[in-house]
């Protein structure tokens, strides 16, 4: 039988789902079974060194799920598919970025493993910036998938978590920083690179986020002022 | 935008899923841009070549999807994590053929690839039979899990289909046989030896399956005659 103590947490290595281990561990205190990191073609790869820092800071197993022969022909910018769409994630073309299906193949992968370690809960790291651009961020997606899982695992009941669903990034920043979440170790960019770019969607949602927060981000950028200029357009 | 007109379809080997190929082909006229097969760390892994040759037999694309990495610690007597019950599917013990979510999984890639390929539904095989073990195989899984991908994939809609789901398996072979789908080259044993071994749950189901349609099943057994003593019993 499963039981609720035990949790698995799906950790990309950014800021958000660093955050939500730390919530998870410190706040929360489950037992962590596991974090799992997703390997889906992403140019971004360098992420899951991240993810696997992010745990051992927080003593925790980090296993990586290689999906790449699969989902690296899935069509998304983040599969070299399309550009990296630099501005605001207010823009339409930021569509682009969404990787069909990710988070029900994550969270059914999780969700199966967790099974098998008799953790009852699975953590996910969707915020209320999310909405506006992937559907499987909404509340509505993790409500009406959280209650096919349960109706899917009958004897053996796990529920799907995303408690940061109604958070700002400012305020998880705000929650990372009291928890001293090693932000200098997470990494957000989507471009891959040495250093962030600062100007793709997720690199301007971070600045803010810290900006918001009133500190500064940690880690090095291309550009650290483009993110302004983007904010004040949208 | 997906197309109503293309389609995915789960097939792993089995009986029911070439049937359901054969049937969504044939019957639905639907253009299937790809079978996807799981290898999952299965002991009777040797169903992915009858995939493979049930898909060429049929002229679409069949690509196997290799999960074991992770799915192989999934804890499952068909992954070796206990010994194949033998005997009929209704007994308790074959409870422990259950592959933890694992619908859920092979569903969830399947939309994904599905979206890649402007395919606007994928197709999985379920029957009336399999209701009693298997949550993931009920009208309520499909149904909800059917809602939570429409939700989450709002832009690019993929329909959940399972069109065998009150049908028993009696019901299939007979379709089947209509359609004229290779059966000799289908692979359904949980054992995975050198020939079907007759007793384990799926192996006395299919032979029922057979009787019940008045035909003689083309694959070879180890033991033709086992099935009759079990179905009395149950």
């Amino acid at each position: 039988m499963t039981s609720i103590d035990k949790a698995v947490v799906i950790v990309s290595g950014g800021m958000d789902s660093s955050t939500l281990l730390y919530y998870v561990v410190k706040v929360l205190k489950r037992k962590v079974v596991a974090t799992l990191s997703f390997y889906y073609g992403q140019t971004h790869a360098k992420e899951l060194d991240s993810a696997m820092m992010i745990a051992n800071s927080i003593s925790v197993p980090n296993i990586k799920v290689d999906l790449s022969p699969i989902m690296r022909d899935f069509t998304s910018a983040l599969t070299g598919k399309a550009d990296i769409p630099e501005g605001h994630y207010a823009q339409d073309n930021m569509k682009q970025t969404v990787v069909p299906n990710r988070n029900s193949i994550m969270l059914s992968i999780a969700v199966g493993y967790a099974i098998s370690k008799d953790a009852g809960e699975v953590y996910f790291g969707p915020h209320a910036g999310d909405h506006a651009i992937y559907p499987d961020c909404r509340k509505e997606f993790v409500d009406a998938f959280k209650a096919a899982e349960l109706i899917g695992n009958e004897w053996t009941p796990v529920i799907v978590r995303a408690p940061f669903l109604d958070m700002t990034k400012g305020d998880i920043v705000k929650m990372g920083l009291k928890l001293r979440v090693p932000y200098v170790k997470t990494w957000t960019c989507y471009k891959g690179g040495d250093i962030a770019c600062g100007k793709c969607g997720t690199c301007v949602e971070r600045l803010e986020a810290f900006a918001k927060a009133g500190r500064t981000d940690p880690i090095r950028y291309a550009d650290r002022v483009y993110w302004k200029q983007v904010v004040k357009q949208a």
